[in-house]
């Protein structure tokens, strides 16, 4: 059976100021009605039970998660203490689902990540699903074929053909590549053989828990301690205990880049990880002037703008691929081309220690 | 005796939206702590008791006015029921004046300008009273020297000597001109021949009247009916009553292209009329990095920018030469070249039903 776990712990700091500390962007509503986590959950419905939708976050966000999800069984979310990076949050879904159901299998999903083609995505899941229970030991990992040389993904390189059904094909994965720079990420879109890593898997709880023995038995160690508190009084005390002690490292780092058995399962199903204002914009950019706007606002001259506002009216004259977040308490105010160094800004807020505004 | 008259009416629709219906320019701090307003009155007490300045402005306006200039006696503040252009203004203000003081020479000065150098200024009114004393049949008005080819200012050419002090001329002058084109502005300027009108007046009551008859008859007529019923229990009611039936016309093109005794005296007092949020950041801008901000601003790569915030932080990364206006329910943002469209926004909203931001 597969068991979906949602990965909501990120911060989402490119999005800022709409993304705060407080609630990130995953609890937002950005691209329509419902926030993104929202949409992640309902997207699987065609497929999965809500009970078996696991959602794992850093305890502050708890509240806002049971919120917005309020038909989600309580024990389907798991609060971390701390923030621990994605292999303590991966080992801990698979300790607590594989106690559930012994043949468990687990995709794991980003909660903020868009997706237009829903149907596409659940053939996808499906056989993905198909491939993992005929090849209990393999790894699979989604890959999206990448449009532009971005630099700020990591890439997988395609080997041989594992399996293929009529609609999709998964590959052996070659190799795993690091952020790369622009002239290498050009090659890599270039030469047809490199997908991004769009960090979603699908694998079995045993293999995955196996794989942590293997390559990471300090993780291991912490995850078997949990594991004997399980169903006791001390299950709470002890997770709270081993989280804190676990590294905080990558399930790529720690585990898919010393595995054997890698798959790669290129995915055609209009994602987007909304990683900036400017991708935003450009999802949803449809309007002749080439303007998004949510809220008030009225322009002149005005074109290929995403314009945020909250309360208050926002007036423009002649402002071409511009993006205006009004948001709380911020304001903020950049061209189209350096929306991915909103995160300078709030570097240099921390510096001045105004955090209140993070 | 000289008596100020601060012409309090104007609208300043180019500050929008920090400039509202409501709460004009005038009334605002823009350049330092206190308003323009009150910057111009305390402006001339080095030459003037508080009894001898004079405000008139729309009737919305003076409970903002007595709050901001407690001071000056009630008397002294004349509300017009409804907006009528200068002439009227000036022609009442006369009746007024000469009602109080038979000799008096009436300094009409606009309540939005900035001047930067008071000494000077103080100097150049002295001996434009000591002019008008000497020579109560003329007309005098303070010119300013044209620093760019403006087309926003009416013109004044410059004829022959008429007076002269050490510091300071007086010229009879030779025309007026209309707002000109670019190119004819252009001439202006480098011709050194034109000044700017700058609304600035210095003449005696009893002459402006005169002129009134002569080349005003209409409003002489009203003005004289009002000057009946001074110091009777119909006066407020005469006032009311006329002041609506006069046409709305400016003092320049009702009397000073007409009179034939008229004088221009250039001077050189650091004057701005603050036109656009654009002037503002020219006159404000003395850092390195060409910004000017009010209330709290974080920036990357930000130069020459006006950033006037209100409760809300602005964040701005990579701009150059924007105007940002965070005013009440509004938020505004321009390129500074444009930052004389900002009536083109009040068009529009007034087009599309939205006063309320007027």
């Amino acid at each position: 059976m597969m068991h979906a776990v949602i990965m909501a712990g990120g911060s989402g700091t490119r999005l800022w100021p709409r993304s705060r500390k407080k609630q990130p962007k995953q609890f937002h509503s950005l691209t329509g009605e419902n926030s993104l986590l929202q949409d992640t959950v309902s997207r699987l419905a065609p497929i999965m039970d809500r009970e078996h939708v696991n959602i794992i976050a850093n305890k502050s966000h708890t509240k806002q998660i049971r919120e917005q999800l309020s038909e989600l069984p309580l024990s389907n979310v798991v609060a971390e203490p701390i923030a621990r990076n994605t292999a303590p949050a991966v080992g801990t879904m698979a300790v607590v689902l594989q106690e559930r159901d012994p043949d468990a299998i687990m995709l794991v999903l980003p909660a903020d990540h868009y997706i237009s083609k829903g149907d596409d995505f659940m053939r996808v899941l499906n056989f993905a699903e198909e491939v993992i229970k005929s090849d209990p030991e393999c790894l699979l990992t989604l890959g999206i074929k990448p449009t532009y040389p971005e630099t700020g993904y990591g890439y997988i390189e395609i080997g041989h053909v594992f399996k293929s059904s009529d609609s999709d094909e998964v590959f052996w994965v070659k190799s795993f590549k690091e952020k790369p720079d622009l002239a290498t990420a050009e090659h890599y879109v270039a030469s047809w053989k490199y997908v991004w890593n769009s960090g979603m898997f699908v694998w079995k709880c045993s293999t995955i828990l196996d794989l942590f023995a293997k390559h990471a038995p300090e993780i291991y160690k912490g995850l078997m301690e949990y594991k004997a508190a399980l169903g006791t009084p001390e299950e709470e005390e002890a997770f709270q205990k081993v989280y804190k002690d676990l590294p905080s490292i990558s399930v790529d780092y720690a585990i898919m880049e010393k595995a054997e058995k890698v798959l790669v399962m290129p995915a055609d199903i209009g994602w987007s990880d909304i990683g900036s204002w400017a991708a935003l914009h450009d999802l949803l950019s449809t309007e002749d002037d080439g303007n998004v706007v949510i809220g008030k606002h009225v322009g002149v001259d005005t074109h290929n703008s995403l314009i945020h506002a909250g309360n208050k009216l926002i007036a423009t004259v002649g402002l071409d691929n511009m993006i205006i977040v009004d948001s709380g308490d911020v304001l903020m105010i950049c061209p189209k081309g350096r929306s991915q160094d909103v995160k300078a800004l709030l570097d240099k807020l921390e510096e001045q220690g105004c955090g209140e505004y993070l």
